[in-house]
């Protein structure tokens, strides 16, 4: 990465919402400003698709801006006036700047990519002769239009010049708060992480809802508010409302009162219900979960048919098409995956021979049987909104 | 890739199989067997993990593997008896052909790889050191085992043992028919054949759903019939049915007797409607669709809500998560997108401001007042069955 020098704009580009319909594109526009003033101290301004970010703190700014959804890439850019001089001058500096912390030698390949937008006495092939020529004078270095070991980019926009050679890959996705809020399960596990951010990713405002089955689970909670601080690195711009909930008592009814193979599914069910009560006071208007078919026993088919059935709410499930090392790798790349795996003993609540092939029908006696829904509005009573 | 030498076996890996319990794991090892011999002609055992592929047509049989989900890796091999005078002559064969083939010389650096299973009077390491020797004798090519241009693999088992150099990636996944059937809804666009090959992916049978939405699509059965065949290649081993609606006339009733901005979210209902009842006929257990949050102006959360609501099986979205981006390089690697930019016109029926903040009520509302109930059951009745 390039060194920190203040004062220099960081050109941030966006991807999809590119594309969109001009209202709806200011409104995710603004939102994405929004977000990035969120954490990002300095000056920001936006014109013909990019923007243009004057941090106050240079490394923080370029740390930050990788944890911001909507952003595709970023550059930290040297600018100048947009005439021969002035981009002649500040080319030489930014190749000896390069040259002086080791990322460009004469013995390396080089390639100028120029751009141009607005009215201009050159064409964006004729500065890039140009800048060539200059960079050949400065350091005797071969060109290598195909397959450079350095790419430098100048992009004239009107007046400005700006030069550079990194773009820092971001998240993508869209901005977040543009799509509304949705409630995600939050387990100890990898899965359920990965499924929040995705959910993040496109867009959505979260609150999360994370069911403490002591005494048939251990007191998990310092993992799980860890688990939350990670995630929060990656909401700026939105509140991320963090629940819990008691399930302990309502998980012994289920061990006790019902037959031992149906424990899951009727777990699991009373999960969505639950948070689908909290969504409605949440103004949320789905629930996600880390559900990847076929990864355990409960994630089949006819258990997430009967799982689901009792909740009117749609129930988004990222991952469920993703297998179990792909799911690892995202944690891995967005830092979950080592909180995941801090040991917390599973829960003892699990029986020996889960149901795996739940039968609708028999599941809603058994939930009559136990009188479920008194159950649950129980715990939803006692949900608790952590600080 | 190696050159076609018959005779030889294909060692095939798989993957999250192999974590599951033995009755299960069993279960799914037959039904991966079972989709492999459905394309590829030949021998085939299973032992300690692993399966061993004699196949009649070797260049066809590397092919077929590469479409089959549950298969993580595959290696062509060169098979001998477990001692130390068959293992070198081999070894010397194989490394002759290889540097026949021109994959290997005495310039490149080589590892040898040592994996053994059984009781044997040597260990793995010793095994590797005598293959590493036997390599340097051979060709005086030097050993890097950090990183090395060549990685050999000898892998011993019991009496015999296997010399490959060659780990060719799979699908993963799960083999097809191990997680029972889905419906999946199938446009001409680019997202839908991905989700459709993600639930595969996870083991899922599919019947594919199209909707013909002819007068306001022009006939596009050609380009569909296209897409099936596509997914028809990665399916072996379980029946995919492939169902067209008629669907321009509800759509009709839609565009001429509704406000013009509930087209869509009545349309896409109505489309979950007829699934549901297809997935009953069909004993399917869940539908499955393309939708990416917040990538087009119908899939809002209050739009996937309100549409959502008239079915109670569960609806999967495996690219709920996903940027346009990464569906569209997904699409690239399995092959449908070329198919999916084949030019069909789009739908006229879309009015030139799709709501994209339904309300429920309105649309139940709207439902009625049309009939749907009435409509959908018709076009249900007239669904057909392509050959």
């Amino acid at each position: 990465m390039t060194k920190i020098v203040s004062g220099r704009p960081i050109i941030v580009r966006y991807g999809e919402i590119g594309i969109k319909s001009p209202p709806v594109r200011r409104r995710f526009e603004n939102r994405l400003i929004s977000n990035i003033k969120n954490i990002i101290k300095g000056e920001i301004t936006i014109t013909q698709g990019r923007i243009f970010l004057f941090p106050e703190n240079y490394q923080q700014a370029l740390l930050s801006l990788g944890k911001i959804f909507g952003v595709v890439s970023y550059s930290p850019t040297l600018v100048t006036s947009t005439d021969y001089n002035s981009i002649k001058k500040s080319l030489r500096s930014y190749i000896q700047e390069l040259i002086h912390q080791k990322e460009f030698s004469r013995e390396k390949t080089f390639a100028i990519k120029c751009r141009r937008v607005g009215d201009h006495e050159f064409t964006s092939q004729e500065m890039a002769a140009f800048c060539g020529a200059v960079v050949v004078e400065e350091t005797g270095a071969p060109v290598d239009l195909s397959n450079p070991d350095l790419r430098i980019f100048v992009e004239v926009r009107g007046p400005k010049t700006y030069i550079f050679h990194e773009k820092i890959p971001g998240l993508g996705g869209l901005p977040i708060g543009t799509q509304g809020r949705v409630v995600t399960l939050l387990s100890g596990g990898i899965d359920s992480p990965v499924a929040a951010f995705l959910m993040m990713k496109r867009g959505c405002a979260i609150s999360i809802l994370h069911f403490n089955n002591h005494p048939y689970t251990s007191d998990s909670m310092e993992k799980i508010k860890k688990m939350v601080r990670k995630l929060k690195e990656y909401s700026s711009g939105s509140k991320m409302n963090f629940y819990t909930a008691n399930y302990g008592d309502f998980l012994k009814k289920c061990v006790e009162d019902t037959p031992p193979r149906m424990t899951c599914v009727l777990c699991k069910s009373g999960m969505y219900q639950i948070a689908e009560k909290l969504a409605r006071k949440e103004n949320a208007l789905a629930i996600v979960d880390g559900s990847s078919l076929g990864q355990v026993a409960s994630q089949t088919l006819p258990n997430i048919l009967a799982t689901h059935h009792s909740t009117s709410m749609p129930i988004l499930s990222p991952l469920i098409g993703l297998d179990k090392v792909e799911i690892q790798n995202i944690a891995e790349k967005i830092g979950t995956y080592k909180i995941s795996i801090i040991p917390d003993g599973g829960c003892s609540a699990v029986p020996k021979h889960p149901e795996t092939n739940a039968v609708l029908e028999i599941v809603i006696q058994a939930q009559q049987e136990i009188k479920m829904d008194d159950h649950l509005e129980k715990v939803f009573k006692n949900l608790r909104l952590n600080k």
